[in-house]
């Protein structure tokens, strides 16, 4: 059994992170924290059956525990994952610090200055089907964001045979869930203001989510500098579609395109080309830790891809387990179908 | 025309209020208040296209104005009240803070004295349809609880004529949109925790309503002891219907039941018995500013009332310029149909 | 393995037996059937990645079978439980069908003649914890309705010691999801007739449920006519509460009340008693196969019980496998946790 | 009084224009027609209030007004109009079948011949803010689909100074609510199928609004094969977000973009430009008549307009009152704020 902790336990991906590993068949949870909560069990702040019991960070058994789920927000993640790299235990960091590899872009996103730049050329970026390789043996795992993942996994087969049109606009248009937001009350996801509304926010090259698809783009020597991308709030607790509009360096037929993206992913489990025809919408991977693309041509030089996924699955935890499975030799697909 | 002053404008029974009040033609807005937003605008607040100016309470021109929707959380409302008062101008309070005569109860339900008990004898409670003669000539109205409408309005036929059994419990069980909670965001109202959700809360005889709803019994010789009331927070914005079950004093066929409720408010504009068959539902109402009830037998002894409000119109707003009209001595309905 | 075969596979109780079945360990699916959609696979039907195929009716390999789960509408399900027990197969029926042991009774609910009555003295009703030993030997298991189950497990504790007042209402006030009406497109589940909205339908004792829950609470010798039973849609797709409202035969205290509901459920695993103060909600079952009840003491003589199940897991599919495991003799949790 | 006649009256946009035309000072309602509804009234239809007589479209007394609201599925609309033309009444047709002036794209995009080719000539395209003179004298007004009003009263103030890069994509990403599929049940409008989901569909060059944006981009000398328009449902009752991502002619400052859009619409009194920085939601024109947009600019050559109307308000009813106010010389917001 690999033994396992979660800090921040009471955020939606730490939930979801416990709902998953609770499942594993070769995984013992020690310890789940929570400093609002600690002292408690976790189904006293969930309307769970679980009695985990939460503990605070200081308290949390780090020398017990082969791995730690990282589930905390950005900036609070640093030194979490810093002691526990000291403590030569294995991280999946959920957040978004160590994502980026470069500080001086964190401190530009971030408004903020990165706390443990040394740990930044061992982290590893966690987009699976991208990276497999090189998450297998790493010691920090940097789990991608949301938006990010459901982007780059449709863009990944243009990308890798060089086919987007260097000049033109990558415009990626997404909606998301709600629970995307975290828990924290505000009042943009205050119930009777989201409830029946959709709304942009942070749209065209203002989101943080953008430094990480720029860097990836830059790693698959793409257009870094095109993406545009618009994120929007959906009235849905769970959730996420990426509509994606490309134009290509050359031509090719509808069929070529379906053929292109199915070929890439022939052997993936957790992502799914849907057939010619039919559209990727929420509900294709709702409450479920897979990813399903539609490819749609407009012309043969223009394709709509439709990227969905479920923010706290694929986008989140689900992802996050996967990438442990692949750090630990263990079947890719264990807990996640 | 009329000149009025709302405060507690950016709320959302303030913001309903004043839409309200735009559109009434006898009424000219002086002026709305804000503490948190004072200095803006209202359509810097909501996604409306009106420049409303905010200002704070202390800056408000209350010599400038016949009367003023209090629109303030309870406990809040009482200083503003006497404020009011004390300058002369007729108030409209949407709080809970004047609709209990006895301040002894106030503070047993709202855990704090009340802190102008002797402005209480001067209060009128505005259920309208049965209380327009005083409402007419009230200085100070006491705007009711958006529970205690749905349920005294069903009740009340039967308590005019002494038609409930008076050793069986009246179980009132309501359901309510998300807006009723108000605007400041809590863990309750988040929008991934209430969504896809529907919960009990303060079930029994515990929510602060049920003292209202007492009185108003005695008020009428009712079985006030014998009340049992249970709130839930339905997914919706806004709306509410209480499902209501009564045992009779006496036998009533279907025919005479219904009859009995539709006599008894044949000549209310804003309150329709349903006829026969249709049960009252959220739809009914929803954004108007009228009530619908239906009459269910289920043997001769006992009945089903449905009564549907809308919590932010009749249940709030609504009701407080229908006082607002019978107070002034306007057609009741202005602005409201 | 055991050998299984689901009628009715593409509305939603199918679908949710065979998202189940999927990850029973102990099971193999043989056949899935859809008149409508035969001839194509299940992902055709549905956003999901499972191309299990789909025959029609009288294509199934009864003889491969050791179990069939028929997710058939009323009515249309007599014949192929009657086919299937010809064969000598053990039937799981999720239908109305063989819920009621008197044909006449069936008659007079169903608006049609029961066709196969010699069939009935060998069906089990399935409330899977109130009626284990019968259910293990049973060959014909008709699963209960999703309202009577939340109804009838929140009161078992009292009838079981006959604490029931015999001449007082048993009032159930339920609130179901819409995916509890099927996936037949109607005005009534309509997104925009149904969304924001909630309404009463068939209450007092109109409902179809109430003979199933009249003929339940004779078997335990509890007051049968007493039952009122009020349902209502709100717009969530998953989800079911009862509100239940009691009068007992004796005092009973609070901590009396709380402790005979957590002694006579102490050792169900599919079964929750909340802690005192903490109301059961929808978001308690939902997505799960369990029951989570509430117990609110409004005085010494009347309890209020909240009882959550997800219409499609423990009100339907859920418990469909449950009884299948104990009609199996595997593990009753297997696949539900 | 204008005398008035709504055919199809219980569809969505049927009641909608009922509801504004109810409060219209200038109007009378003469009839409303229902095939499937005849005898009954409006409020046996809908839970509302007004017991307006249902009448067959044979029976509706054409002689009687002077004007009609055909609110006719397309197809159907068109022998309706002619026979009100032919009666010398003026029409207000909120179906497609007098939108595209060209009777062949009519056939191709609709599937079957135009009925009425005759009348396409005297036909005016009611965008109301952008063709004002026509409709003022036209006698057959073909109300804009709601898709192409949020799209073009965006893109107008670009186009009219041919601000728009002759060689790039328009692409517009729309997002609409539920209620514009109509009021006919269908699995994709099921609620238990579009809650909690968001679904692109049609998307690329394939939605017949296509053909009416392209014939208005023509009109104006726009792109017209340019523009690539993605309808996506989501799971709200009314409302429309188009986001329009636009590469322009020539650079531009942010402040020049907002001046542009400013200045062009200085004196409407229904469509508002957001201040710099506040995006257009839903909220921003739900349950009204109005349009708001607003302009990012991403870089000197690429805007990102999103443009919000109610799909039944702007986008339909009220529109169709708008226009009928311009039609009979009425003050144009009448019985719209």
């Amino acid at each position: 059994m690999i033994t396992v902790g979660v800090y921040g336990a009471t955020g939606y991906t730490g939930l979801e992170s416990i709902k998953l590993l609770r499942r594993h068949p070769e995984v013992e949870l020690k310890f789940a924290t929570s400093e609002t909560y600690a002292g408690q069990t976790l189904n006293q702040v969930y309307p769970i059956p679980w009695d985990i019991p939460l503990v605070s960070s200081a308290d949390a058994p780090l020398d017990a525990v082969d791995a730690v789920f990282c589930c905390l927000p950005h900036a609070a993640s640093m030194p979490t994952v810093l002691k526990a790299r000291k403590a030569g235990v294995r991280v999946i960091d959920l957040s978004a610090d160590f994502r980026l590899s470069d500080p001086t872009s964190y401190q530009q996103w971030y408004s903020a200055p990165h706390s443990a730049p040394h740990l930044l050329p061992e982290a590893t970026y966690g987009l699976t089907e991208l990276n497999r390789a090189a998450i297998k043996d790493t010691a920090l795992l940097a789990n991608p964001g949301c938006y990010p993942t459901s982007i780059l996994l449709a863009l990944y087969p243009l990308l890798a045979k060089n086919l987007l049109s260097p000049q033109s606009a990558i415009i990626a248009d997404s909606k998301s869930g709600v629970s995307g937001a975290g828990r924290k009350p505000s009042l943009k996801t205050h119930f009777a203001e989201a409830n029946e509304n959709l709304s942009p926010y942070n749209i065209g090259q203002k989101h943080r989510h953008l430094a990480e698809i720029e860097q990836s783009l830059q790693t698959f020597d793409g257009p870094a500098d095109k993406i545009i991308f618009s994120p929007h709030l959906v009235p849905v607790t769970r959730g996420m579609l990426s509509t994606i509009y490309v134009e290509l360096a050359q031509d090719l037929s509808p069929a070529q395109a379906q053929a292109l993206f199915e070929d890439t992913y022939a052997t993936e489990a957790l992502l799914r080309i849907l057939p010619a025809g039919e559209l990727a919408s929420f509900a294709h991977t709702q409450n479920t830790n897979g990813c399903a693309i539609s490819v749609t041509a407009v012309n043969p030089r223009q394709l709509i891809l439709c990227s969905s996924i479920d923010n706290l699955g694929k986008g989140a935890a689900g992802q996050a387990v996967q990438n442990f499975n692949v750090m630990f030799g263990l079947e890719e697909t264990t807990a996640l179908l």
